[in-house]
């Protein structure tokens, strides 16, 4: 059966009974907004989109589309120190699409959403022209501890800087199926908390850059040093897209025990140390991550 | 300049300096979350979309475009009796589009934003494979006060159903400039609350009976009363969609006074009494406005 087949309601009644959804009726899907319930965190805020036929191919398996249409958001509040809460999920797509297919990427959210405790308070369906690019649009409000909130301004020169992971080649698979550092970011926030932070989206070449200018620096990265995904190459540990690993800076006073303690709690994930931040320099020579309108790399 | 030329940082930079932003630099662009304000009314979320070839034509004014996409948004929240508050924009476009025509949008988006008070949190920006239809995902929060908050569920038998202004041929241009009924729905939630209210997009045909079911109710239109718009038929006024009025029930016994209140209030706005609510019916029969797969009318 295809989405026009089955008409708008009956597609969104289909894929709501997929999803994880708030005890009270009044903070989820159905009405014109979704209510929140009430708290005295910090609230965060967060969008983010899946095309296709740039972010995956409509070969891919469903479910790895829903889980990263979903863990990529997670991944932003992780990156933040918080956790993603609830969801409001807008699908743009060709009517003539099958909903066994759409019903797949739904359960792949729903997936994501349940092993992060997280939930769907709305979403929006809308067509697009006969054979246009299907856009998976994913909006989330989360919370974080004041305390523990973490933004990308905080660096300083001579702050050692820190990946999660290994980098490069996501491509082969890993950008489907990555593992939003959700345990690693709390962690690290409530232990060896990080002067900046950030999730490693675009690449390190074009996030790195946006960290370092975020806090008034500059940064050194010791190329020779960056720890490299198994098939990759350094060249693609700087400039490949969607690693999805943390990337931070922390005081350099901090960074042995940091360094030694991350060994214990998290034996099995590397943690580099991949170089510092400097004073403000010329940023236009290093930039050379995934640009989404240029498409450079 | 096309966005390619440009490149996302470039675009990003541009777009947001168009825009109404928090004070707070914490609540607006430029880290992986935006923070929201503390606050203690009740939190609305809403997201919505906007799809090249579906809801506006390629050749129309990017400024209407951008009024649009928010102003929909706007209208959710009046719905629910509630303000719009922060908004996040996500946008999936051709990379060899035209800078100066995404900024009109921008700038759409804007003035809309101004004038009802909101403000950009955050946003995303993705290319499309050229050639494909363009997405602009709206996501929002807004607040109302819990005693003035009004969804679709409280209608009963008997309510009346009353809509504002007229219905019908928005295709003609209202689409792209409509004034959400802001205003209109502060005044009824706090001088004449309805049981039961939301805003016309999908047109009566199909909206109306999403009210009625949510309400556990059907319902009963007198066809010949139905507001009809200059230069569109009792047809148009049933099935088109975009109209963005308030259609609401409100108990019998107060429909007399709110109409009478109304015409003081907003002597330029007609408010017409279309029918009432009934016992629950089988609701098959009626819905006949815009389905976004099925595309039927």
């Amino acid at each position: 059966m295809t989405l026009r087949e089955l008409g708008e309601d009956e597609v969104i009644r289909r894929l709501v009974r997929l999803m994880p959804l708030p005890d009270e009726a009044s903070e989820g899907p159905g009405d014109d907004c979704a209510k929140m319930p009430p708290g005295c965190d910090v609230v965060l805020l967060k969008t983010d989109a899946l095309v296709e036929g740039i972010h995956y191919e409509k070969s891919a398996a469903p479910e790895r589309v829903g889980w990263k249409a979903v863990a990529r958001v997670v991944s932003d509040f992780a990156a933040m120190g918080g956790r993603a809460e609830r969801f409001l999920i807008t699908v743009a797509i060709d009517p003539g699409t099958e909903m066994a297919w759409l019903e797949g990427v739904y359960r792949g959210m729903a997936r994501c959403m349940r092993a992060h405790g997280a939930v769907l308070a709305g979403g929006e369906t809308s067509s697009v022209p006969e054979g246009n690019a299907a856009v998976i649009s994913v909006a989330a409000t989360g919370r974080v501890e004041e305390e523990h909130r973490i933004t990308r301004t905080g660096g300083a020169p001579g702050d050692v800087l820190f990946v999660t992971g290994t980098l490069g080649g996501s491509i082969h698979g890993k950008h489907l199926d990555f593992t939003p550092r959700v345990r690693e970011a709390e962690w690290l926030v409530t232990h060896h908390k990080p002067a900046a932070m950030m999730d490693l989206s675009d690449g390190l070449g074009a996030d790195l850059p946006r960290l370092a200018a975020a806090s008034g620096c500059g940064f050194a990265v010791d190329r020779g040093r960056l720890p490299v995904s198994c098939g990759s190459d350094t060249e693609g540990a700087w400039g490949d897209g969607e690693d999805f690993e943390l990337l931070f800076a922390i005081r350099p006073n901090q960074a042995d025990a940091l360094a030694a303690n991350w060994k214990k709690a998290f034996p099995d994930l590397p943690l580099t140390a991949i170089g510092h931040l400097t004073e403000k320099t010329d940023e236009k020579e290093a930039s050379r991550g995934w640009d989404h309108f240029s498409a450079r790399r």
